[in-house]
């Protein structure tokens, strides 16, 4: 198989990726782009990698609950700590988001920036997905790594977007997706500037979140670091419509793009014909495939545009 | 005058960078780093243009106020916007940077982002500093600028650390210093994620500020926009300590830079032994002196160290 996107099936999804990069990076074509300003965003779970049965970060979570159980006795009786250490999957099921920002901070901060880094990235070599039972890392989407690769092929700057965090997300992001830590832009805790013992300066991790990297947050936040709109975008759930929405406001020629999950037998099905639809972990709702349709953006069948899933398999 | 610097007299100060660049991008030497690692940050008021008076964009404040005054009958008899209305200089000089915030807010927010870079992209367009009477943007030292692109020359990619606004700072960068959105750091207003009557995506600028970007401030930042320490970083008052401290601690060789402005008669002095040294624009008091000599930094005179100041200036 030659030329790019090769784990993708020709169809209406593949064509549009590959139309709009020759549109905006051929000096030659009405839409062409300067390559300063080629600029592509990624949702990362859902997008990326799996994101089922929940988010890679919240079973790194569970692991460091379960770590620093014994120094806080009290979990034992409080909500939600208490069903999680009990390891009761009915009650787990059925908490809030808020539920399971509780149980991020208490996992995630308290420690300095570096620490943590060590500390993901420990974890992240060693934990396997339940399912394939294999490193979360190789459950990253062959036919993405290829988009990222064919933009970046053609002169854009692509980024991750993530509701996820970004310090969780830098501690691998070289390794598994080659992008740097500013390509980065994540759910943030504030740091907190510090002098350790021997006057070093450093920064430690105070559990106060500082960006909440999710739906409005998304455009929000690429402004933040970006300054402007991407010039193409993809996610997967409606934690990415409004970064779509920003993205197709802009002037001239733009992609917005979903990736669908109708997949049972290599992935999972959650799309909006699935019973699984209003899942948390990366919900697409019919709202979102009704705004999909009406606003002309792509939205991608896992079934049927992807060839293969994973690097691993032949 | 052939080779790099040449806006700089030899010394140690132009010294230290070429030999600090000669040793982090040269591949045989044992400091080399490479490319995607080689990180410089720069502060901009009072570092890369002239701050005294005041900072630009507190001149920009003042004349969006005048502008917006009509509409706010109450500033005329509230502090600090009656004495500020009034050309009460006097008064003004005693402002605390706390009052200068309070003007800073009332003329930065309230429209969307596209609005605002027009308007201060309108401004600074036709603003002339009162010494010169040419525009601020004229004001930039043709020293750092050289420095900044002998960075560049050598793999280096360069970013501005401000306390000032990012958002104002873009609305120029790309033009004065060739820099792109992503490579402004600044203090910011949060932004909100709004659709305007059309069903249109538009982010507005609301008054709350969600990062002041400076002291402790810039390391945390730093962090926050590329999770690493800068290989090199150069300032100019004690807005700019932490970043150093912050550039220094980290593995292997780096640089940490001050200007020094002890030159009333090309440009202001302002330095410990002035009396102007405890200046609410870019101090550099005693403390900060004693600092950089315990700490080993780079000082480089502005009198003694640069043969010209600036572009205009053959």
């Amino acid at each position: 198989m030659s030329g790019p996107l090769p784990s993708w099936n020709d169809g209406p999804a593949k064509s549009a990726i590959l139309d709009f990069v020759r549109a905006t990076a051929d000096p030659k074509s009405p839409a062409f782009v300067p390559e300063k300003d080629r600029i592509a965003t990624f949702d990362q779970d859902g997008t990326l990698w799996v994101e089922h049965p929940m988010y890679t970060q919240l079973a790194f979570a569970l692991a460091r609950l379960a770590e620093l159980a014994p120094q806080h006795p009290e979990w034992k009786t409080t909500e939600p700590f208490k069903s999680t250490l009990a390891g009761d999957m009915a009650a787990f099921a059925k908490f809030t988001l808020a539920d399971l920002e509780t149980l991020v901070a208490a996992s995630h901060a308290g420690m300095s920036t570096d620490a943590f880094r060590e500390m993901v990235s420990d974890w992240i070599g060693k934990a396997k997905h339940p399912r394939w039972d294999r490193p979360y890392t190789d459950l990253v989407y062959k036919p993405m790594l290829e988009v990222m690769q064919y933009f970046e092929d053609n002169g854009f700057k692509n980024y991750i977007v993530t509701g996820g965090g970004q310090a969780f997300v830098r501690a691998y992001a070289e390794r598994v997706y080659g992008m740097m830590p500013e390509q980065i832009i994540g759910s943030s805790l504030e740091t907190q500037f510090e002098y350790d013992g021997d006057g070093r300066a450093i920064l430690m991790r105070p559990p106060k979140l500082l960006l909440y990297n999710d739906s409005s947050g998304k455009p929000q936040d690429i402004y933040l670091f970006l300054g402007r709109p991407p010039l193409a975008a993809f996610g997967n759930s409606t934690g990415d419509q409004q970064m779509l929405e920003y993205t197709q406001a802009a002037a001239g020629m733009r992609l917005a793009f979903l990736v669908l999950h109708d997949d049972a037998a290599r992935e999972y099905d959650y799309g909006p014909a699935s019973p699984q639809a209003d899942t948390k972990f990366g919900a697409f709702t019919q709202a979102l495939a009704d705004t999909a349709k009406a606003k002309g953006w792509v939205v991608a069948s896992m079934k049927n545009d992807w060839r293969r899933l994973f690097t691993f398999e032949s």
